[in-house]
């Protein structure tokens, strides 16, 4: 679609893309409540379809192409949960999927994308090679480009996540998400402007990918320094998803990876439950301002789960 | 109670604990279906109060003692999660609970008892210091001893959590669980025969301890040599356990340590949560007998989440 999503447009999502994703279970944990000094309820998109709401924005781009252009086939770039995502969505639907990837992006996601029929051209790893290449793609293909986050469609399927949290958390106080590109950002932003309009939506960020942060303050989109343990967050805002943070949010935590790091090993430890670090951010972050959330009702979206138990170990040990 | 739970002892001990203890969800994993050739609904007791299904029973039998029998506090000697369950139980109830515990038991484990207002007493790390001390405990308080699992009142307990996977999940071929002491797979024995009686229940446990396995080939209680990583199975059964399961179990199936510390590492990575190695036996026995279950449709009771991440990652390395 070409306009910011309204509420209908979001509802249909909804009910466009419930029967090819999860409608994930909302978690509690006494032992997180008394550390934290507040209310947290989890909505675990870790347990998604590809392990990550991703999966939402990307079915529902793809649900919402013409006939025609689903034909062509849809391509983008992605070393991520984005790639997966759309291969995925791609294949349930019988559409060809076209992904771009940096030689650099490891074996097990390019074999993730493979699963799920996804075809990958490779390209060098700079973000100017990553658009070239796409560019190609898309001029020899005629697939159509769904963007892992500045894209409407892509945002109302994100949205969806907190429809969800609001439907079965009455009376949340705040929502945090984590903010990398800004599309969950973005789609938890219309859902509680929609659906839960008394709930503050504040956006978890990592220190060394700041942008965000730095973009509300000059008023123009900033770019990402890329240094950060998180590194589902390190891109930059789009001209999509900037205007509705911009407009919307409440603010933005910054988190440094110690204490990203130190949140992430408290959810495996307490929720029982494996997160990726980009997905500790936001309860790093109400570990970091505990008295501005002491005693409130707090929804956080667990983003995804795709880390690599080394990886993870490797990180714990590191603190 | 004195007697083998009936249907309406099951029914009731749901009713009577079902506010105090979590309703656990059920989880499913397209690529662990994909792997196992077969369908499988994980009951997530890793999520349960106190991190395993152990918080049933303890309630339940809390919950069934006379309000006279209630004032003198009950009694345990536990160095795992019973010993936890019941002190949670205790406090709920405004109980005073003793526990003894073998003094080599981690600290974090008798921290837990103490946060709940468990008195604990320490002993020598042998099974006959256990007993005399409680012994000595219980005659000089008159407290209720609330065995871990041989104890009807604890075994309708556990039953409950079958109940709701029965609920949950209809047409189960198999019911999966692991065997320690018995009171986990005599209540999923028990609610399978009063309410799912096409469901054959199996229990799984480690070759180090595999005192269930030869018990039904002697005909009599064996002793568990108690040398496996699955620390929560290394018990022998009881007098009360050991007949209900001679009765009705269709199967023990073994497994090595390696299998069990593999199919732990798969539930972590693929399901995204969790889990004990003693949880990961059931899901081993899956994977090793894969062709008795290809294309069946399988409850597994994952039954706690209690494990030290650095044991865990340990454990891991060591394959």
């Amino acid at each position: 679609m070409n306009h910011v999503p309204t509420r209908e447009d979001l509802l249909q999502a909804h009910e466009r893309i419930k029967s090819f994703v999860h409608q994930t279970s909302v978690m509690t944990s006494s032992s997180i409540d008394i550390l934290a000094g507040c209310c947290i309820f989890f909505k675990c998109e870790n347990f998604q379809k590809v392990g990550a709401f991703k999966a939402r924005g990307a079915m529902n781009a793809i649900l919402s192409l013409s006939e025609e252009d689903r034909k062509k086939g849809v391509a983008t770039h992605s070393s991520g949960n984005h790639a997966q995502a759309l291969a995925r969505a791609a294949k349930i639907m019988g559409v060809k999927s076209y992904i771009v990837m940096p030689s650099n992006a490891p074996e097990v996601k390019k074999k993730g994308v493979r699963a799920f029929g996804g075809e990958i051209t490779e390209c060098e790893p700079t973000l100017e090679a990553r658009e070239s290449t796409l560019a190609k793609v898309i001029t020899e293909t005629g697939a159509t480009e769904i963007h892992p986050f500045n894209n409407y469609d892509v945002i109302a399927g994100q949205a969806t996540a907190a429809i969800e949290l609001f439907d079965d958390t009455e009376g949340l106080d705040f929502v945090l998400v984590p903010v990398g590109g800004g599309g969950l950002l973005s789609g938890t932003l219309l859902a509680a402007k929609y659906f839960s309009p008394k709930t503050k939506v504040i956006a978890g960020e990592p220190s060394g990918a700041d942008d965000t942060y730095r973009a509300l303050q000059s008023g123009r989109i900033e770019k990402s320094q890329a240094n950060s343990v998180a590194d589902g967050l390190l891109t930059s805002l789009g001209d999509k998803t900037f205007p509705l943070i911009k407009e919307m949010v409440s603010e933005v935590i910054t988190v440094s990876d110690k204490e990203i790091i130190e949140a992430m090993r408290l959810i495996w430890e307490r929720v029982k439950i494996i997160v990726e670090p980009s997905c500790a951010v936001p309860f790093a972050a109400v570990l970091k301002e505990k008295k501005k959330f002491s005693g409130k009702k707090i929804g956080i979206i667990l983003s995804g789960g795709n880390v690599d138990l080394e990886r993870a170990f490797k990180l714990f040990e590191s603190i």
